[in-house]
Order: C-alpha cells, then sequence, then structure tokens
C-alpha cells in the first residue's frame, strides 16, 4: 500500500529564474535553497521548480521531451471575489490567459491560467467544498437523505 | 496577491474506471462522487482524476492535446524502508518503472514510477526534510552556522 498522500509537486521549467520571479511577482516566498531547484512552502507539503532537462534526467529518462497541460494545480477560494482578485493578479504577473473566470456546469465559479511554461492553474469557488480560514481545503461527507 | 497553495492536482485521464483501479489498488479511497470525475482526499488538499478531453474543454481549449511528464508528483518516507515498500506496492497494481530507487545525487533516496496515463510519481527519502507522524511535510528552515 503506498501512503494517500502528495508530499512535493515539481515542475519541469525552461528558465528556472523566469519561473521563480512569476511566483514571487504572485506573492509567494521561497523556502529552503539548494542549487537548480527553488521550493515553495504548501500546507504541510511543497512546491518545487526544477529545470525540464534536469527533470527529464532525475526521472531516469534523460533527453526525454516531457509534455505539459495533462495536470491541472487548482487554487479554492472562499468565494467568487477571491478568483476574480487572483486572476487578475495572475495576470498582472505575466500569466498566460486560458479561460476568464466564470460559473461552469458542475456549479461553480472557475477560471484557468498558465505559467510562463505553460503550467496549467485553476482558480475556483466551489460552493460544495470548504475552504478553511488556514486556507486548508476539506471535501465534507456527501449529505445523504 | 495569490495565495501560496495548491487545494486540488487535477490528473487528465483516458480511462477513468481504469486509473480509478489503479490508485484504489495502491490503497487509497475516493471521497467525493460526482459524476465523470474520482476524488481522493490529501491533507488538506485533494487529488482528482478527470478525462482527459473533458479537462482540455474545462481548461478552455477543447480538442487540445495535453502533455505529460513536465509535473512529478512526489511522495515522501521517513526512511529508505518506507520508499521501497511504496514502490513494490505501485509495480504490483501494475505501475510502469521509471527508476527504481536508489541513492540520488543530492543526498537522499528515490524512484519514479509513472501510471496507467503517464503521470510521473516519484518515492524520495530526503534526510533534510521532515515527514510528520501525520504524512504532513515540514522543510525545515536552513542550519545557519
Amino acid at each position: 500500500m503506498t501512503p494517500q498522500r502528495v508530499s512535493l509537486i515539481t515542475l519541469g521549467v525552461e528558465d528556472l529564474a523566469r519561473s521563480r520571479a512569476f511566483y514571487e511577482a504572485l506573492g509567494w516566498q521561497a523556502a529552503d535553497q539548494a542549487p537548480g531547484v527553488v521550493f515553495f512552502r504548501l500546507h504541510g507539503m511543497a512546491l518545487g521548480l526544477f529545470g525540464k532537462d534536469d527533470l527529464a534526467k532525475d526521472q531516469g529518462r534523460p533527453g526525454a521531451p516531457l509534455g505539459i497541460g495533462a495536470v491541472t494545480l487548482a487554487q479554492n477560494f472562499q468565494d467568487r471575489d477571491g478568483v476574480d482578485a487572483a486572476y487578475q493578479a495572475a495576470i498582472d504577473a505575466g500569466a498566460t490567459e486560458l479561460k476568464r473566470p466564470e460559473e461552469v456546469f458542475w456549479g461553480g465559479y472557475s477560471g484557468y491560467y498558465s505559467d510562463p511554461d505553460g503550467h496549467v492553474w485553476e482558480l475556483a469557488y466551489n460552493p460544495f467544498w470548504t475552504v478553511n480560514d488556514d486556507g486548508t481545503l476539506t471535501i465534507p461527507d456527501p449529505q445523504r437523505e
């Protein structure tokens, strides 16, 4: 059995300085320093930036082209205004707009942008899930009738 | 400013039933049910499985091919034995081996496998980071001399 957890999300990037500057422009602060990699603390986990070539090598397939797009990282908010404000902040930081925030079919409100390498971020308000005041997410048990 | 958090990691998949079976074979338990999507609770966040075509549409680019590989999701462990046991469990569940766990240049111990769609997981022991007993990760401040 493997534990039901994620400790670290690593994004492969073309230009570490460019990517770090982008996430810092979002207001994020880097933590641990190591050569060739940048880490940001999240809640009980971390997000890392790492050169794409180095990542391919680390994955045991040096030189392999690594694709981007089929993983979305979402930030959830307590309301629509939070989504709108963060979306504008990301665009101001140089993000590429994919879909401006809008009401979506599942009953929430969501927009998408991509970072300098095309990594996809969703900003969402989901009325069925709880974003706690510390920023963590709680998925409530389904209401049984 | 955007908050320094990730609420949800969504993996675009070809076959939802196949992917769900794979993660359940790892010992994971699905939470919230909604048509066409499967969610697993993590610590204060969630991981979701969602059809790749649906994901492209949701991202505001229907029909676009989404690439895989440049995002690594890591599970950290308190020791090397934890890495080895989880790696074997993943292979037994049908994962594709990318790199068997081994000592790595940064002073840790790490292996990689991919899930049925090629999504990349790293299993690692990092002697410089703390995996707490509840499974959360703490990046300590650097030791200053």
